[in-house]
């Protein structure tokens, strides 16, 4: 398959793409690196990162920010860099990307155990997560082409235990292997409108 | 308790304002009805309520609107018309709203089964929705002043049966006493952090 992936050198990014490199052609993007630089909360950006790619079989997002703070210090604005970027920016790869999508294709979108299980500062970062799993399960009902489109939710893992284990105060760290895991599942596998919980 | 509900004149605004009324003195306010005219898209006006009302003892949102179309004849503007209303409408309410709120008051947010389990045309409506959940859960681990937030999340009403039957096939209407109970529950009750389901 021809897998576009964006985020493929973040944290999880980078362990699913050495692993997917192993049998499908990939094409990397990001907002710093990768073979085409993309920053999702930029409508413009996504358009023409699917004019150079042209059609593909997959299409995984491990990207998106949202701002974390004390939600009596998050202003209106504040909430604003998370639905544009990984709210909307996912859900925008999803509209725009479908033209872009072979026959039986797949998405496959990244959110968090924070929608499910959110700690102190994640009012914003729990919300996006949260409307990203109902979007999912709402546009699998109407996915045309045979598209299929699934979400993986991984709880604090391995690799980001060092700078974020602070945040996630008796959260298991999640092996990386079991993450990439949630991935092959998704873009290997039939399901659609999965939220694929990688908690424990 | 001197309570202030958002969407009082609306399909379940007005059973759950009715049931209130009865032992509370209530606030109503409205898009298009009520003692203060508010749309809760507009962050001014929502300022200006809570200038009107002073401090009250709880706050109930039953408004909010989201775009419903076929996903891929939804734009990002159509998407953002349930973010600026029914989410970050309701996000807004909370962030300003905690300044007028007593000392353990509560949030009573509104939601509906969408969130988990979506309809044909609701990409929007059920994101919207899904974020709503989370942001509930997150809010809950900081609210101050000991205030409390929940969400109710209604199946399709009995009262909306004649206007939305065909967008809900074999859903089994829920009764108005039914749903009623859930705001009741998290207005008069001691849980936070609660999505209230009321799907059967």
């Amino acid at each position: 398959m021809k897998i576009l992936i964006i985020g493929g050198h973040g944290t999880i990014g980078k362990r699913v793409t050495q692993h997917l490199s192993r049998k499908h052609d990939l094409v990397i993007a990001g907002r710093t690196k990768g073979d085409i630089l993309v920053d999702i909360a930029n409508t413009t950006a996504i358009k023409e990162m699917f004019e150079k790619t042209g059609t593909v079989d997959a299409i995984v997002c491990i990207a998106g920010e949202a701002k974390w703070a004390p939600f009596n210090e998050m202003t209106e604005e504040d909430f604003y860099i998370g639905i544009k970027s990984k709210l909307m920016g996912q859900v925008n790869l999803v509209r725009i990307g479908s033209a872009y999508l072979s026959d039986g294709g797949s998405f496959t979108l990244t959110t968090g155990i924070l929608a499910d299980d959110p700690v102190d500062m994640t009012t914003s970062a729990a919300m996006v997560n949260g409307g990203i799993h109902s979007f999912v399960k709402a546009a699998a009902l109407e996915l045309a082409n045979g598209h299929r489109i699934n979400v993986v939710a991984s709880g604090l893992v391995v690799d980001a235990v060092e700078k974020y284990r602070d945040y996630f105060p008796g959260h298991h760290p999640i092996p990386m292997d079991k993450v990439v895991n949630g991935y092959l599942r998704s873009i290997e596998g039939k399901g659609k409108g999965e939220i694929i919980r990688i908690y424990s």
